[in-house]
């Protein structure tokens, strides 16, 4: 039924890291299971539902997407049966989390295109699509979006979005179009976190942070 | 011009329900008359609008829907005025508010039907129509939202919608099935709040709590 | 390609206020570069994009104009780069608030005419133009929204949209009737600040509040 191929693949794999983060921040929180289940589910599906409801591209698809749901609770289940911190499958994590930023950030993009929308435009629909969820699930949290406060992560998907449409100019095949915007995106991204970067802050005094 | 059956009398007792329970709230939180307001429609409306939001299903209804913005208002300065609260009226409110969540999940779970979503989807719209409402109230009160911290409150409903669709498969007439999921609803969140019960928590240390 | 006239020039001056309002508070929330973009955003077309979600009038419409995109990031970069609180430029960014106000307000009443909307509908419409960017605004910046708590903000926009309605009924021409509804609110929004008006409360204890 579902189309097994390499972007389902790292679309399955992004949606659990994304729902594993969700649920994760939840139970930090302390809430009961219902809402470490609201929570992975917006950090997974919000982006999209989000860019989906501005475009009108409705119902939303995961409505009628079993194969995510399942993805979604099974990272959810799974993060509360493995609460254990383990450094190796936080890696892991990491990785499958910069991987789903860098593909829903293309399907973002692509989805704008589709549409006909201008170039910012369709960036600015797969930066949603990629940092949205987030954003729900930390207003759900009732904590100021850490993706306004820390780390480049929105900016990484800005800039695989330009580089995105730098390339299709030199008229290269779609495929390696799509491969060098999310290989970018999760480039930035590790290299973001390996070395404690963040975008230049303008406040002046430190302190005031 | 509306139909007064059953349905509606419960529709109206559940959405004054939510709408005094909104604004109570916003009352507590000292908001002034505007603020009192949003949250009272918040409350009552939030769920329906996210779940027609979500499937496309729009304009949403209550835009054309006179009635349930004239019973939302009334709720609205009823709690305005009598804010001694009073213990009889509190357990009135208490099983409206039952009543609500009942026949919304089933509202919700019946559009889910009708647009040929599958049973998990179905039963996630009903939660969503039902419990939303108070979730956006929450997070315009800038709170955790209650639902996920505390109570058997969506569970009664995932439980609520599970039973529909099994006495669904015994080809008993609609009505029947309707009447029994309602109820069940109902009268597992009395049961839950009458010996303050809740999700099991899989928290180890509840000093942590 | 844009048609400049009297209204676009308000629309264009009440979006640059709604901007540089989001931003502002923003960057006394110390956030990162895109967390004030993303709330310059949020406030000046949150309104807008909540009602067109509400009504299905999808896609929102500044998918498609570009001019208000640079409209909004030109308030915010100037935000950014001019941080020092100039009396002068503050009461000109009042001014164009207000005026923003207004002319929101008017646009979402006459958006909910065009849909055949009840006037009670259309007039909430026209609030939830006017005031809901600051509402998501708000929510992102984890604080109770201003306009629940503080200052004839909403309620200007109800009065206005009230005299809209009342103006319609005296056969005036189109342009006259929304001049006197932007006026009305402006004049109400700038008489409320000036003598520091507010609701009045409801509530009994001063010292509660």
């Amino acid at each position: 039924m579902v189309k097994i191929d390499f972007l389902t693949i790292i679309d399955i794999l992004g949606t659990l890291a994304f729902a594993i983060s969700g649920a994760s921040l939840a139970m930090q929180k302390k809430l009961d299971i219902f809402g470490v289940l609201i929570c992975s589910f917006a950090t997974a599906i919000g982006g999209g539902t989000l860019r989906d409801m501005l475009i009108g591209d409705l119902p939303v698809k995961w409505l009628t997407n079993e194969l995510i749901i399942l993805v979604i609770l099974t990272g959810t289940f799974a993060t509360v049966i493995f609460r254990k911190k383990n450094p190796r499958i936080a890696k892991a994590l990491f990785l499958f989390d910069s991987l789903g930023l860098g593909l829903f950030t293309m399907v973002g993009i692509q989805k704008g295109l589709e549409h006909g929308f201008s170039a910012g435009i369709a960036i600015s629909l797969g930066t949603i699509t990629a940092c949205f969820g987030g954003v729900i699930r930390d207003v759900l949290l009732n904590q100021v979006p850490l993706i306004f406060r820390k780390e480049i992560y929105a900016s990484a998907c800005i800039a695989g979005g330009i580089l995105y449409y730098l390339l299709l100019k030199l008229d290269l095949s779609g495929a390696i179009v799509q491969a060098a915007c999310i290989l970018a995106i999760v480039a930035i991204r590790i290299i973001a976190v390996t070395f404690d970067l963040s975008l230049p802050s303008f406040y002046k005094d430190k302190q005031d942070e």
